[in-house]
């Protein structure tokens, strides 16, 4: 009997970033990713919205018999975590608590920084899940709405991305943080900019590395089987999503588009 | 009885623009927008997608009542139109050919050029529209994927904003155009930037007005009404879309949600 696969849902192709993150780290285990390329972005979106397309996407990956699921959208896990704990029985895995507890262990002084999307930063997700681990720390938080688009366009070592991020992070910087949450599955594709524009004063902490580990720890030890598949799914198949999926996941992939509609 | 009134959509915000310059040429005229925030944005997804979300639109604005629909997205246009007009038995009207008409009436050289979305773009709407107006027209076309972000974060006379504009026109610039097509309903709002960026030489062709005067064509003479009422639905009611809707619209306007679930 083939091992039922671990599935992961985001928005768009962002989560990719932790497709990776957990192919790299668990090679052994059946990946099942859904883009949500047809509603693609949830950051704008309102609360209700974000549950809604939240449960809809889990509800999918549970038609492919999966044995656990990482909601690798961080609009997704500040809105919709709670509620897809409670709806599902099998594991229900966020971006914000590990990252949130990785940030923790890394700040030396407490001043601790978190850039996403609107929704995600609105949430206050972060803010909550870093004091409920240390409350003594102290969070600053900014939206950087810009980052996707400039990401998707492509323009990930690029002039205007550095002067945007500039832009958006000086708040940060002036009041000395120490450690840089990147609260959006797709900042990892700019880690190279964000470093240069933080300095060396700061760690970045990336969520996807961060996810992948907390799932390791979910799972029995592992068999020693060799190599796992990984089926990537979207709502709304195009030419962007095929671009940057390769860009973040390599050559060698396959996309299937499928149908959530009811009708 | 009440007139019917216009129908109006848009995947999200930009469309206002086409609505107020109806309410500014047709004050008499009861007008009804739709936003269909909850999925926005289209210029990234693909045609069949596109097509099916203008048909839920056009259908949410029939149970209103209207006398006519306008499809005040550039990529609705492109793509749907032709389906739109064989399923309703009112008239509904693009932006595209207004646009393209206006452009080919004011070009002396012949050398248009055109701005868009990448759905609008790939899609040679545009092209296909001007060059069945004028034959002997030479069209360039670019697609500007930043634009919309960037005049959804406010910064509309700004220094990022310019430099993606200078490097978004470079080439259109450098074959010679005498004309450019804002062939998405967004960008009117960075008039003064595309203008500064394409110097005296260029004529910019507001599709936002072109269709205005499409309506009026389109209507029987008009009454002695005093002043028609403006309605607002969205899909999704979110901060963003009221921020950047009061900027368009000035302060006076209520919105409203509505659903588009069929379950």
């Amino acid at each position: 009997m083939p091992e039922s696969p671990i599935g992961v849902f985001d928005s768009g192709v962002g989560g990719l970033t932790v497709l990776k993150a957990l192919r790299e780290l668990l090679p052994g285990e059946n990946l099942i990713y859904f883009g949500d390329t047809a509603r693609v972005p949830y950051g704008t979106k309102s609360p209700s919205t974000i549950i809604r397309y939240s449960l809809e996407n889990a509800r999918l990956l549970e038609s492919f018999g999966v044995k656990m699921v990482v909601v690798a959208c961080n609009t997704s896990s500040a809105h919709a975590l709670d509620i897809l704990r409670k709806e599902f029985d099998f594991p229900v895995v966020g971006v914000v608590r590990p990252g949130a507890k990785l940030a923790v262990a890394l700040s030396k002084s407490g001043r601790i920084g978190v850039i996403g999307t609107e929704a995600t930063v609105s949430s206050g997700a972060y803010r909550k899940a870093i004091l409920s681990i240390n409350p003594f720390a102290t969070v600053f938080e900014k939206a950087c709405p810009l980052f996707v688009p400039l990401i998707e366009e492509g323009w990930i070592e690029d002039e205007v991305t550095e002067i945007v991020a500039g832009r958006y992070l000086k708040e940060l910087l002036s009041v000395g943080i120490d450690t840089l949450v990147l609260g959006c599955t797709h900042y990892p594709l700019i880690k190279g900019i964000l470093r240069k524009v933080c300095g060396e004063g700061v760690r970045l902490v990336d969520s996807a590395d961060a996810v992948a580990r907390e799932v390791e720890g979910l799972l029995p030890s592992r068999s020693g089987r060799t190599e796992g598949k990984v089926r990537i799914l979207v709502s709304d198949r195009t030419e962007r999503f095929e671009r940057i999926a390769r860009m973040i996941m390599g050559d060698g992939i396959t996309i299937e588009e499928v149908s959530l509609e009811k009708d």
